[in-house]
C-alpha cells in the first residue's frame, strides 16, 4: 500500500502547531463533511474488503486486468478506456461509449474511479453495493466491453502468466480463476485509487493548504446546503431524489430515471475539475453552470456568479494526488487465447 | 535517457571472459543481423534525430500525448488505443479499428511502435521517412484518430501545462505549440522505445544469452535466407516484394498492394511473439503457420514442423525489456478545449 499518497501538512510535519484556526472546520465537520484519514491504518479502515482483503500481490494483477483490453469482446477496451486514470478516471464525453461506438442507451456519463471506494452505492441508479459488485457489470454490458463471462475465464486461463499470479495472490496452487476472481482483483486495485487533497489536509488540521477564497467557496458551498448530499468522505455517494426541486432542464437527454424510487446517486466532487461533462447524463460542460443548476434544482436556491465562482475555486483544492501507476506489462496471449471479434 | 534498459550480459559484468564461443554469431552478422547496442552512446546514434535532439523534458511531453485521447476528434482515442504500449506496442486484432468502431480500409494490421525507430520507412507502404512525419498521419486519418489540425491544436494550446511543457521542453518562452510539434515530441518519445532482448546480449558477445534450442532456431533463420529481409538492427524495416514467389494464400484479405512498385515494408521481428496477429493484413494468428508461410512465399523454400518450433523458440529471445513508463497524469481540459466529436 505504499503507492497510496498520504496528504501531509507540511506545517505540522515540521512540528509547529498547526491546528485550523477558523470555526470553518468545525462548521464542515458538522455538515457531515470528513477527510481522508491521514493515517494508513484509518484509511485501511475505510478502503479494505473484508471477504477479500487487500495485497499487494491482488493490486498489481487487479491492476494489469483493469489495463487489459483483451477481457473485451473486442479485446479494443479496458475498464480504463472509460475510467482513464489519466484523465481523472473518466473519459471526458457525455455518454460512455463501447463496443461497435455505441453509446449508453440512457446516455449515461461514466463516473470516475477515483474515490469510488467512498461511494455507498455504485452505478448512477446504485443498484451495486460495491466495486466487487460493480467490476462484473460494463466487462459484460453490451454496450460497454461486451463480453461473456465464458469469454473472460477463458482469457484469463489461457496466459499461464494471470493464472500463475492468482495462484499467488491467494496462496493456492490449485487456484482457477473463475470471472468473480477477475472482478475481484479488479475492485480490489480500485480500493486503493483514492486521492488525498489539500482539503484533506485543511480538514485534518492544516490551516494554511486551503487559501482564503477557496475557504470563502467551501463556506459558501455549506451554506448553501449543498452537502445535504455532497458530504462524507466521498463528497457523494448516496442517493437521492433528482432534480429535488423544480425541472430539470437537461430532462431530454437519454431516458434515465434513476432506481425505482427516482433516485440519483450523487456523484463525488473529489477531483470535479478533471471529470467534465457533468451531470448522469453529462449534459454539462462548464462547471460554474453545474454549480448553478444544482443549487436551483436540487436545492430550490440562487447561486450567484460570484459564489459560484468561490465554489469553484473550493474544488480545485478537491483536486488530489493520484496513486502512482507504473503502466503494466502484460502477458502475451497463446495460441488457447480466444481471438478478439469486433462485430 | 535512464529509463531505457540497456541489455548486459551477467557473465560479463562479472569480469569474466563471455565472448560467444561458436560460429553463429559471425555467421549472424555475415547474415547482416546487428544488435542493439550495449553503449548508450553508440544507441543514441541510432535513435536520436539531429533535427530534434531527445532530451528528457520531450521524452516526458511526449508520452502525455501519446497517451492522451483528446487529441481524437472522439475524445476517446489516443496513440496508445492501436500501439498499446501494455501489449507489445500493438492492439490485437488483424484490421486497426478506430473512428466510429470503422476498421483499415485496406484490412491493415497496427505494427508494433516498439523498434519502429529502427525501421527505415513507417507505414507498411513505406510513405512515411522517419516516425516525426509517421505520428501525423493516424491521428488525421478518419479510421483511426480521424482529427484535424486544427483540432489537435486547439486541444493542445487550450491546456495551459502543455503549453508551458513546449516552453520549457524548447527552452523558448514565446513556444506556441502547433500541430508538428506535437507529432515530433511523440516522435521524441517513441524513439525512445526500444527493447534490448537476450538476442542482443547474445550478439553483443554474452554466448549464455541463447539456450541450445534458440541458436538452432537462429542457425536455420539464416540458413532458409529469412535474413534478406528480416536483417539490421531492426530484425526488419526495408521494403521488400511480397509475396516475393508464389502466391499468398491471404490476398483477398483487404484490398493493399504495397507502394506504387508492389513493395511492402518487413515487419520487425522483435517481441513477435506478443504482436499477433501476423502479416500486413492481420491474417495469420499462429506464429509457426506464418513462419512457414514466409518460407513458402518469400523464399521458395519448405519450413517443417520441428524447424518452425526452433525457429519460435529462437524468436522468443527476441522478447525485450521493455522501457519503464508510468502512467501519466494528464492536464485537466478547460472551458477553451473544444468538446470531444464521436459523430
Amino acid at each position: 500500500m505504499k503507492k497510496i499518497h498520504v496528504a501531509m501538512c507540511v506545517v505540522a510535519a515540521m512540528g509547529i502547531s498547526a491546528v485550523a484556526s477558523d470555526a470553518l472546520v468545525e462548521k464542515a465537520k458538522k455538515a457531515g463533511l470528513k477527510p481522508i484519514p491521514e493515517s494508513k491504518t484509518e484509511l485501511y479502515k475505510l478502503i479494505d474488503n473484508a471477504k477479500n482483503p487487500i495485497t499487494d500481490e491482488k493490486i498489481e494483477l487487479g491492476k494489469k486486468l483493469y489495463f487489459d483490453p483483451r477481457l473485451s469482446k473486442s479485446g479494443l477496451i479496458s475498464c480504463n478506456t472509460c475510467h482513464n486514470l489519466a484523465t481523472g478516471g473518466v473519459d471526458g464525453v457525455d455518454a460512455a461509449t463501447g463496443h461497435k461506438w455505441t453509446a449508453n442507451p440512457h446516455h449515461l456519463n461514466s463516473p470516475t474511479v477515483y474515490n469510488a471506494v467512498f461511494m455507498e452505492k455504485q452505478f448512477w441508479d446504485g443498484r451495486s453495493p460495491d466495486l466487487e459488485d460493480q467490476a462484473q457489470g460494463p466487462i459484460q454490458a453490451a454496450p460497454e466491453m461486451a463480453a461473456t463471462k465464458e469469454h473472460v475465464v477463458s482469457v484469463v486461463n489461457s496466459i499461464p502468466d494471470y493464472v500463475k499470479a492468482f495462484k499467488h495472490a491467494y496462496n493456492d496452487p490449485k487456484f482457477k480463476p473463475g470471472f468473480k476472481d477477475v472482478a475481484d482483483v479488479i475492485a480490489i486495485f480500485e480500493r486503493t485509487l483514492v486521492t488525498p487533497s489539500r482539503y484533506d489536509e485543511y480538514l485534518n488540521g492544516c490551516d494554511k493548504a486551503l487559501s482564503k477564497e477557496e475557504k470563502e467557496g467551501l463556506k459558501i458551498f455549506i451554506d448553501k446546503g449543498c452537502t445535504a448530499c455532497h458530504t462524507g468522505v466521498g463528497l457523494g455517494g448516496s442517493m437521492q431524489p433528482f432534480p429535488a426541486v423544480g425541472k430539470y432542464k437537461y430532462a431530454n437527454v437519454g431516458d434515465f430515471k434513476g432506481d425505482k424510487n427516482g433516485m440519483v446517486k450523487t456523484p463525488t466532487l473529489r477531483n470535479i475539475l478533471e471529470t467534465r461533462p457533468y451531470f448522469h447524463n453529462g449534459a454539462v460542460w462548464n462547471i460554474e453552470e453545474a454549480i448553478k443548476i444544482m443549487g436551483e434544482t436540487q436545492l430550490g436556491v440562487k447561486i450567484s456568479d460570484r459564489e459560484a465562482k468561490k465554489i469553484k475555486a473550493f474544488f480545485g483544492a478537491l483536486t488530489g494526488k493520484k496513486p502512482y501507476v507504473r503502466y503494466p506489462m502484460l502477458p502475451a496471449s497463446t495460441d488457447k487465447t480466444p481471438n478478439p471479434n469486433l462485430k
